[in-house]
């Protein structure tokens, strides 16, 4: 299975989903599928990547272990960053009235087929 | 209606608590209410509320609106962090295993009474 194939199996499971990216830790997106043609996700990419930096370095110094997840809700949007492993994480944006724990879930699903991918 | 109690009902309603704090957009905290006694409110309170900025910096210029809300998973802890206001957010840490939505859940009733409070 391709990685498109698999970032397209998030996006069509779920209503009011805006786009979907895998993005390594140096902020490039590997691959994406979006479904609002207007979602710039290498963007969003580059700068949550430096957001899950900034977490790590914060939840680490405070004893809470390594991040698996951060949730972002905003007024537009939300926006879900999952580890795949050390070196990738999948970016999940929704409608802000999206269904964040379908979204959840639909991460982890797809996250279990990926780590044996890379 | 104290903010203590109101604090209370937040980590009395849900197991695997850790602690709530209502926290000031300067990084102190205000009142806090504490299950485990290790844990560190104000580092908590202080850092999370300097990642709180940047992410709102990462959303304004992504063009995503103000952020309500941010959860961090690590393999240690859940924290929650949700807006009261412009000046405040409430900070409540769970267990790696506590109940995520029932978290979410009551952040959100409790910030429907401190809104009034402040």
């Amino acid at each position: 299975m391709s990685f498109e194939e698999s970032l397209r199996r998030i996006t069509n499971n779920i209503e009011d989903s805006l786009g979907v990216a895998m993005v390594g830790m140096d902020g490039m997106v590997v691959e994406e599928h979006k479904k609002d043609p207007l979602l710039d996700l290498q963007s969003l990419g580059a700068e949550y990547c430096a957001v899950i930096k900034d977490i790590e370095r914060v939840s680490s110094s405070l004893g809470l272990g390594s991040g698996r997840e951060i949730s972002v809700i905003t007024d537009k949007a939300i926006v879900i960053l999952k580890k795949i492993n050390e070196e990738y994480f999948l970016l999940l944006a929704l409608g802000s009235e999206g269904n964040f724990g379908k979204g959840r879930f639909l991460l982890k699903r797809e996250i279990a087929f990926l780590e044996k991918e890379l």
